[in-house]
C-alpha cells in the first residue's frame, strides 16, 4: 500500500444490514484500501458491537503514520446528522437513539460525521461523480426500497430532520394497495425490489401457470426481469407497472426540482434498455423546460461495490460545510 | 411620507396579467408608498411598455433624495434569473427572450433583479414571513394554476434553468384527464381554480340539475365553493376531489422534503375549515417522522395584497447572494 502523503484521506464505514464494508479513501476519491466486516444485526447492542469491532480493527491495521481527517458513516434509517445521532432503524435494529459520533469520536480521537447511505451516496455522486459536472441533481436509489438524493446548488437538500428523500413514498396508483406507511399505491410498493416481490406474492393464485409460480418461496426481483425477459405475462406484467411508476416518480420529481441530471444506483435498475425506456419517457413527459434542462440520464458512473465507501468518506468534509 | 433614512430601501414592481403594483420596501418588510398601474397585454410591445411606464413614473415621484438599493421585478414565465432574461411567458405574452433587467439597469442606473412570481413570494416569506422562524418550509400558491417555492436550509431551490416548483404538473390521477402538459390527471387540472372552471364546465351536461348550471359561462372557483357549501352535490364533488388531489400532493412533497412548515397562498385557499382539513391530513398521511418536523401548517402571514410587492423587493438583495 503507497499512500500520497500530501493528500488529504478520510475513513469511511459503510454499515449495511449485512455487512460492514470499512475503507480508507483520498481526497478525490481513490479507495486506498478497504476491508470487509460482518454484521451481526440480532439486537441493537450487538449491531452496535459489530460497528466497533470493525472500526476497531480497521483503525488499528492503519496506524503506519496515517493521519485521517476524520471517520464517516453512511448506514440505515433516520439519523440526526447534525449531532450525530442514530435516532432509528428497523433493516438494522436500532430502538434506541445512539450518540455514535460522539462515541466514537472520543474512542478515537477524530472527527466522526454520520449520515444515511443515501445522502452518502449523493455527496459521493457530488464529489467523485456527475455532480462534478452538474449543480443540480437527483440521485434514485432503487433496491429492496427507493429512496432518492436531491442536490440543489451543490447542496444536499437535507430537510427539517435530515429526513428528506422519500420518494418512495410518493402516491403514483391512487386506488392501489395500501402500503406499510399507510397511504395507497406508494412507488416502492409497486417499483422497489421488495414492493415487486411483495406484489408477486399477492398475485400468484391467480396466475398459477406463470413461470414464477415454482419459485413462491425465493422470488426476488431480477427473478421476475428474468421471466418477463422469456415472456411470462405476469412477469412482464409487474415489470411493466413497476416501470411505469418509477417513469411516473421520476417526471414529477423533475418537474418540481429541475435537475441537470438524473443518476440511478441501486441494485434493481442495471439494464441498459430499462435506462433507456426511462429516459425517454422522462425526456418525453416532462415540461419542456425541465426536459430541455435535464441533459444527463444514466446509472451512476462510481463503482456500486465502492460508492457507500466513497459517500461515507464524503462526510468527513461535509460536516463541517453544511449550515 | 416619512422615511427613516438609515434603512435600506427597494423599489419592488409585481407585474402581473391585469395590473401592475409598483412600491418601495423597506428592508424590515414595510411597504412605504405604493402605486397600481394598468397592464396592456395586447402583445410583447404593449406589455414591456407599460412596464416602462410604470417603473419610469414611479421613480420619479421617488426623486426626493431617496437611494434605492435596486429594483426587484416578480412577473409570471421562465424567467432566466441569472442573467436577468424573461425567456417567455403565456398569461403575458411574452414570446421572444428579452434581458429586461440589463434594459433597465442601464436606463436607470440602478441593479436590476428579475424573477418568477412564486419564488419571489417565497423570499418573501423567507424574509418577512415564517421562514424569519424556519429553516426549511414550502410556499403553495393556488391561482389560476399551482406552483410552489420550496426552501431549503434557507435557499430558495432553483433548478438548472431556475424553472423549479411547477408542482402542477405532479400526476394525481394516472387515469384522469390530459392535462395541458400531455400528462393525465395533474395536480393543476384537479385542484387549480382554472383546472376546477374546465372541469366543471366539462362535466356540466351530465348534471343539469346542478345549481351550477346556469354559470356555465361565468363559472369561478369560488362560486363552486360557495354552492357546494350550500349542499350542491355536482359542486361538492368538484371540491372534494380538488381538495383530496391538494392533500396527496401536499404529502408527496412532505415526504420529499421534510419542510417544518407548509404556507398556503393564493385566491383559492382561504377557508380557514379548508387549511384545517389538509393540515389534519397531512399530519396523519406524512411519514412519521416527516409528521413531527412539519410544525407549522397555515395560509401566509403576510398582506396578500402585498406579497408580490415584498418579493419582488426581497429580489433586491437576494440576486447578489445566490451562487
Amino acid at each position: 500500500l503507497v499512500i500520497d502523503m500530501t493528500k488529504s484521506i478520510a475513513v469511511g464505514l459503510d454499515v449495511g444490514g449485512t455487512k460492514i464494508l470499512a475503507g480508507i479513501v483520498s481526497e478525490d476519491g481513490e479507495v486506498l484500501d478497504s476491508q470487509r466486516y460482518a454484521m451481526d444485526r440480532t439486537d441493537q447492542a450487538s449491531s452496535l458491537a459489530s460497528i466497533h469491532h470493525a472500526l476497531d480493527d480497521f483503525l488499528q491495521r492503519l496506524s503506519n503514520g496515517l493521519e485521517p481527517a476524520g471517520i464517516g458513516i453512511g448506514t440505515v434509517g433516520q439519523i440526526d446528522s447534525r449531532n450525530g445521532v442514530w435516532v432509528q432503524a428497523m433493516n438494522i435494529p436500532i430502538t434506541t437513539p445512539v450518540p455514535l459520533a460522539e462515541i466514537l469520536r472520543v474512542k478515537h480521537g477524530l472527527p466522526v460525521s454520520l449520515d444515511n447511505d443515501v445522502h452518502a451516496a449523493t455527496l459521493a455522486e457530488l464529489k467523485f461523480g456527475v455532480g462534478k459536472r452538474y449543480d443540480d441533481f437527483i440521485y434514485i436509489n432503487v433496491g429492496t426500497g427507493i429512496a432518492i438524493g436531491m442536490v440543489s446548488g451543490r447542496r444536499l437538500i437535507r430537510g427539517a430532520a435530515n429526513y428528506a428523500g422519500e420518494v418512495g413514498h410518493m402516491s403514483i396508483e391512487p386506488d392501489g394497495d395500501v402500503c406499510v406507511c399507510g397511504r395507497r399505491g406508494c412507488l416502492e410498493s409497486i417499483a422497489s425490489g421488495g414492493g415487486m416481490i411483495a406484489y408477486a406474492h399477492s398475485r400468484l393464485p391467480a396466475f398459477p401457470s406463470s413461470t414464477l409460480a415454482p419459485h413462491a418461496v425465493t422470488m426476488t426481483s431480477s427473478l421476475i426481469f428474468t421471466e418477463a425477459e422469456k415472456g411470462d405475462v405476469f412477469a412482464l406484467m409487474i415489470r411493466e407497472r413497476a416501470l411505469q411508476a418509477l417513469g411516473t416518480a421520476i417526471v414529477n420529481v423533475a418537474n418540481l426540482l429541475n435537475p441537470e441530471a438524473v443518476i440511478l444506483g441501486g441494485g434493481v435498475l442495471r439494464d441498459a434498455w430499462i435506462i433507456k425506456r426511462l429516459k425517454v419517457y422522462a425526456g418525453t413527459h416532462c415540461l419542456p423546460a425541465v426536459s430541455r434542462s435535464l441533459i444527463h440520464f444514466d446509472t451512476t458512473d462510481l463503482d456500486t461495490q465502492q460508492v457507500g465507501l466513497l459517500g461515507a468518506a464524503s462526510l468527513v468534509k461535509e460536516v463541517k460545510t453544511w449550515n
